[in-house]
């Protein structure tokens, strides 16, 4: 069977003789995922992930109409490929899903209730998996296999990631079973990774990291050879889908951003080349760093999450001297580019695990600036991230001008964490400011004109009505503090609320 | 003027002879209070806060008629002593407060919108202190003065603190002038503190900690000495009050926690000895740490954020080994105990600023298990731990038991922070749970038997609405979620609840 026999392609990255013996076809592995098995797959943010299992899987639920009969728990670092994730929750093939998705289908299928998806800090997601907290219903404890790309495998058996590193050294360690994909389309990101394992209290120590640029672990994941049970060649590159050209936007809040910034850097509370940057994800995010490339900011550095686009024009111009986080997820564009010119990025680019790119040691140690795009924002500065009227779970398409609202739907940040509050109409800092005061502040400057008497007339019918109870610490009219969404679902538009 | 002599046991206390020099009396600092000024006070959870010069002002303007006239912004790590931050509050004297307090008359000003409050991260506002986010209004960026407790003066001028460290450490590193209170009533603490101080980064350096028991610091705060302004002896003790003693709920949640630590262990999942405990504070805190007295563990320890009266029963017993705090807050008949048994206690303790007692980066890494009390949890496992009924900010007062609601009316943790949930009727464990898991369980295993049914009701009928919307990932009934609540202020009780 020639395609059990490796290709020079295959050879070239695989150092380990008894790993091309484990050389397989997808078919081949199928034995190894029955209904209701516990999965992990490599890849953050559609890069890194693993490809040609999981779309074997699925094309063997389509090809027998298995949907719903082969279902499995899925973790993942963050979100997969489309042609994978998605496609198995079309296909009705996920259960449980964590922490984090991003698809059509797959928000269908949790919005539907058929997948159970929880959302965790995805610092914490590794290490509470190695915790045993999300597999403490199965009698060993463990993942059953965890399916993981490299673009190499060392001669001691540890493998090189992709394009994002994520949780995949916890899931490697917390797997029974490991089923390699090396995919021979990509160059091998050998050099490119700072590879950190995970040990639980009391043996956790300190990331040993003052510096953006800090090494602290291997280049390449450790593997037990004898979890491995198979290895599968992986011909196509990480599917992903171009950016959208930067809107006004999302200019104008780049631009409030950098002013904010520049006033800042001024009055000696920021260094001239600022602290390392941390700047979401999307097309936002991807402006905001964009927005850079045409300020006076040099000698910048990125401490993030996901590295798009706009950072290559940050390092092409000289502004940007070092970029790390977890997974470089460009347009397609954007990897051409990237692979084009290796030499010049691959000494100013380091991929770590989400526990660290995301820890909250490391962070605050280094005094990241940490930019997030909300779906709406209150008037006390509370975010909400993820769920789109309290409930709907947020898929992957561009949800609009993010929103002030009297109150959040929902809260993942609080107003005990947010200090500053921008949107296409101005910027809000709600240091130091009561909360009161930064009502004040955040519908004055970031409201849009045709809200502002709105949430004005709230806040002070709110402020009112509180003060005189003697509960107006922080003011709501509690029983109509979502009179504003009621109005958008019954009248089609928040315009639209009944005055308070 | 005798009383600007020093006694013989202030010279017992005050090793640098140019700090007796500074010797005075409060009413010959007056002057460095004029109207506006920005103060820091030492103190943490009502001890170790400076008690002369407070009441002193207070006594001034009361007798004077000042009454609104002398306002200042005050900052202190926590809470300080009624008879000085609620007496300012009473007396109109604070016009900006952060980043905690404790105090009827604190919290009616605060209410009625006399005090502007901010409440912050207690481990975040010492660094944003230093970053300049609080005094960036004041041209000189700088607290006007300090007033900070100490049990001891070095030979170098360095500062041993009292029962608490606090934020005092950065109070001191940002203040114009300083103001020393010698307490001669309380032993002297030395070697009882392990005290760092704050870089800014990029210079900021990892928390080399990896044991409770570890010491990273100095015994002593340093001072600038032409800072220091005055020095004054104080006289009496930290004005705490006793603890009530533990009621039959706060046991329930004591049992039902230590049951599920015993089952936590018996899994793996815990070391025989636990992971360091951190407890809150307040009476049902207490009485966790006193359910431990009556179980099967021993050798704890315990890295928290303030150490109360049952500490030092689970000391007497042999079962706590080591415990590290910001501030040690005991009754009044505790203090008697901890002085009369000094030699016995002072190896098992140590006292750090908030910055580290309440690091994440520390926490996560030593794996503390953190306890709070919230005043509300929702079903979704959201929790409230500061605004009554969305905008009434807390006093000290007992809040009688904590609540299972539809929906917070203020969220302080969110869904993805918490793992488990317990109260009197017992303990939900939501790890690795989707919302709609964890509403269940909730209710099933946390609700008293009386509003199982109605939010039971409210669940399953927001399920049902959402769902059929395709938006229930997190089933809310968004315009009815405070309908409890609004129960309990239109009929008295949350039971009155019209059905959903």
């Amino acid at each position: 069977m020639a395609s059990r026999v490796a290709s020079a392609a295959l050879k070239a990255r695989v150092h380990r003789p008894s790993m091309l013996n484990k050389l397989c076809q997808p078919e081949d592995l199928l034995h190894h995922f029955p209904n209701g098995s516990y999965i992990g797959w490599s890849g953050f943010t559609g890069v890194g992930y693993p490809k040609k299992i999981p779309v074997f899987l699925a094309d063997h639920v389509e090809k027998n109409n298995l949907q719903g009969q082969l279902k499995y728990s899925l973790f993942v670092g963050a979100s997969s490929g489309a042609e994978t994730e998605n496609r198995w929750a079309a296909l009705d093939m996920i259960e449980r899903r964590s922490p984090h998705q991003v698809g059509k289908d797959i928000a269908k299928g949790i919005n539907e209730g058929r997948i159970n998806f929880f959302d965790k800090h995805l610092s914490m997601f590794p290490v509470d998996l190695v915790y045993g907290y999300y597999t403490k219903d199965k009698p060993s404890g463990k993942l059953d296999v965890a399916v993981v790309e490299a673009s190499e495998i060392k001669e001691d058996g540890s493998i090189v990631p992709g394009a994002s590193v994520g949780a995949t050294p916890e899931l490697i360690q917390m797997a029974d079973k490991i089923i390699i994909e090396v995919n021979t389309s990509l160059p091998s990101f050998d050099g490119l990774h700072d590879i950190t394992m995970t040990d639980l209290p009391p043996r956790r120590k300190p990331y040993l990291i003052t510096q953006v640029e800090d090494r602290i672990g291997t280049n390449s994941i450790p593997i037990d050879p004898e979890k491995v049970v198979g290895i599968v060649e992986s011909d196509y590159q990480d599917q992903t889908s171009p950016n959208a050209p930067a809107d006004e936007g999302s200019q104008q809040i780049a631009s409030h951003l950098i002013e904010f910034f520049e006033h800042e850097v001024k009055h000696g509370r920021l260094p001239k080349n600022l602290l390392p940057l941390q700047s979401g994800i999307g097309n936002i995010a991807n402006a905001v760093i964009g927005g850079l490339d045409n300020s006076n900011f040099h000698n910048l550095k990125v401490w993030t999450e996901v590295i798009q686009d706009t950072f290559l024009d940050l390092f092409d111009s000289g502004r940007l001297d070092f970029a790390t986080a977890t997974s470089v997820r460009f347009s397609p564009d954007g990897f051409k580019r990237f692979y084009k010119n290796w030499e010049s990025y691959k000494d100013k680019l380091l991929l770590r695990s989400q526990q660290v790119s995301n820890s909250p040691e490391i962070i605050r140690r280094l005094g990241v600036i940490g930019m997030n795009t909300p779906v709406e924002v209150d008037i006390y500065a509370h975010a909400n991230s993820t769920c789109v009227m309290g409930s709907r779970m947020l898929n992957d398409g561009p949800h609009g001008v993010s929103c002030i609202v009297p109150m959040c739907t929902h809260i993942d940040q609080t107003e005990h964490d947010l200090d500053i509050v921008v949107t296409e109409v101005g910027l809000a800092d709600v240091r130091g400011l009561a909360p009161r005061e930064r009502a004040r502040v955040i519908i004055d400057k970031c409201a849009h004109d045709v809200y502002k008497p709105i949430l004005k007339a709230y806040f002070e019918k709110a402020e009112f009505e509180c003060l005189r109870k003697g509960m107006g610490h922080e003011p709501h009219l509690l029983f109509n503090s979502f009179d504003m969404h009621k109005a958008l679902v019954e009248e089609g538009s928040m315009r639209k609320v009944q005055p308070w």
